[in-house]
């Protein structure tokens, strides 16, 4: 297990990792773009330095990037000459993985490097909106290939889980990426362009006027800071454009349908979501039942907890397939053996 | 303005409007297709009767039909040969408006008729979930045509300003069910294709794993009872497939647009929006305003409110326009002439 934990940015995901980190007993040295929250992370613990150069020479046994993803490549062209990958594995907290690889290869620092992703944020920024409890109950996907070091792996993941307290799945980068834009990336393209629909609209003031809770909630994320999302979309661009295209086939299929009043096509349509509703209701009961052992120790609600041996000659194909599984990774208790938790099933 | 209210379904929407009627001193009168909330409603002050009959002879000066859609045709039929239409004006809460006018005209009691349909709700159902304060602030769009009475309008239009304390837009069927289908019906049938398109993926269960606040809110919709989302989509379908057709037409465009990186369209693609979120800033801004101005009387904050007097000649087409000019109707002052909230323009 590392001690000592490197972060670069010190934004809202930055700032609240480095704050987390520091409050579980890492030593944290940060560098962020401007010095400006230094004298504020200084007082969480946080030793702030100068210069990428000075964060890399302090050696730290983890380096996370949490730069906005296109000071990326200009980041990681920075770091090569000076970190050390004897001492130092890379990480970063990027939403998209496989162009984050692709970078960290052209820079020459890919035998060093496993991607990660936690699912935590707001629609706030900036290390004054940090928080260590945004990382409460997160759980993060980890990406690794096949030249992925186990040790580097285990680096990344025991810091997760053992050290932060949360959960983790392993995949691979385009499993990741492809699941990322069916859940965040293809909405956020979908929500801007029903905005854009009322906006085309004759009728305009009136639909705004009468807009209540589904609209609102559609529409929430097309309201945060457009270059974001298109920054977003964009860094993600052919799975997002499958996703569109499967998308615009589905509305056209179900126009279709209502135009022709096939009553039994309607039906299917609403009928094909009804496992994610099952899925729904199946996990908020599991979530009570979590947090009712959790309250309760020794408690008998054990049903969904395991443990997992991993095969160090095939622990990525095992941990691809146990995220399959709907298990996560909540606690090593050692270098080859996790504790698990299993979800339901979709 | 009438005194009595009859009220037709006890259910969400009939027994909270109901119950803040009685609330607000109007004598209520009401009649359920099960007598199980009548003992609950009594303690409301709800008087409750057997039979539709009963509750056409106890002669309201207003009946508001809050059953469901489906059942509209059959309560309209039974009530037809009870009504007094000399004594009683009709109107009723339905999501759809065209679709019930025409119902009620079949059943020969168009002339008493004017829609209505309260912006209020939420996802339970049944009088236990009912509540007088469902309706705090709620906008209602009230529908005419050119052939209702300025009477019977001014019978519900003062009913739920001056009666409930609530404010109202006038629009004709048409402009209200294609606004309903842009800001409800539709963003509800591409929840449910969200949804859809998660249970086809091959990575469901990854990608429900990662899931975090934008898919839960862009899908929330999508996990209410099906039959009752495909109910409302089916009464509005032509509106709901032109807009489908619409979005998917955008959807297979910005596709391409990604496909060939084309980077002015994209740029456009997501400043199409730029007006709603200036308008959603504006219209926080308001709020703030309209709600210190409330709390602080003989406040300066008065540049939001107006008058505006109606002409009896051609009442239709200038509340029609106010609605446009994003009016909204907050008391009759005397009957013509009403005081008004001016919204911020999208």
């Amino acid at each position: 297990m590392v001690t000592s934990i490197g972060i670069v940015g010190l934004g809202l995901i930055g700032g609240s990792l480095a704050r987390r980190a520091a409050a579980s007993g890492y030593e944290v040295v940060a560098w962020n773009h401007t010095p400006r929250p230094y004298e504020q992370a200084g007082h969480d613990g946080i030793r702030c330095v100068e210069t990428l150069a000075d964060l890399a020479q302090a050696k730290p046994g983890l380096l996370i990037l949490c730069n906005p993803l296109k000071a990326m490549p200009d980041v990681l062209a920075r770091l090569a000459p000076v970190i050390d990958p004897a001492a130092t594995t890379l990480s970063d907290v990027g939403s998209v993985k496989g162009m984050v690889r692709e970078q960290a290869e052209r820079a020459g620092l890919k035998e060093c490097y496993v991607g990660a992703h936690p699912m935590a944020g707001n629609e706030h920024s900036g290390f004054e909106a940090s928080d260590p409890a945004l990382y409460d109950n997160a759980l993060w996907a980890i990406t690794v290939d096949g030249s992925t070091q186990y040790r580097r792996f285990l680096t990344v993941a025991q810091f997760i889980v053992n050290g932060l307290n949360n959960e983790l799945i392993v995949l691979d980068d385009a499993t990741h990426d492809r699941a990322a834009a069916l859940i965040s990336h293809m909405p956020h393209a979908i929500a801007t362009a029903m905005v854009n629909e009322l906006c085309a609209s004759p009728e305009r003031n009136i639909a705004a006027a009468l807009a209540a809770g589904s609209w609102r909630d559609m529409t929430r994320v097309a309201l945060t800071d457009p270059s974001r999302t298109r920054a977003m979309i964009d860094e993600d661009r052919t799975n997002v454009e499958a996703l569109l295209r499967a998308m615009a086939a589905r509305l056209l299929a179900f126009a279709g349908d209502l135009h022709c009043g096939d009553e039994s096509a309607i039906a299917a349509y609403f009928a094909q979501g009804q496992p994610f509703r099952d899925f729904k209701a199946h996990g908020a009961l599991t979530q009570t039942m979590r947090a009712t052992s959790r309250d309760a120790p020794g408690g008998s609600a054990q049903w969904y907890k395991d443990t997992r041996d991993i095969d160090p000659a095939r622990w990525q194909c095992e941990l691809f397939e146990s995220a399959r599984q709907g298990e996560r990774i909540t606690c090593f208790l050692d270098n080859y053996r996790v504790a698990i938790h299993r979800q339901p099933l979709l």
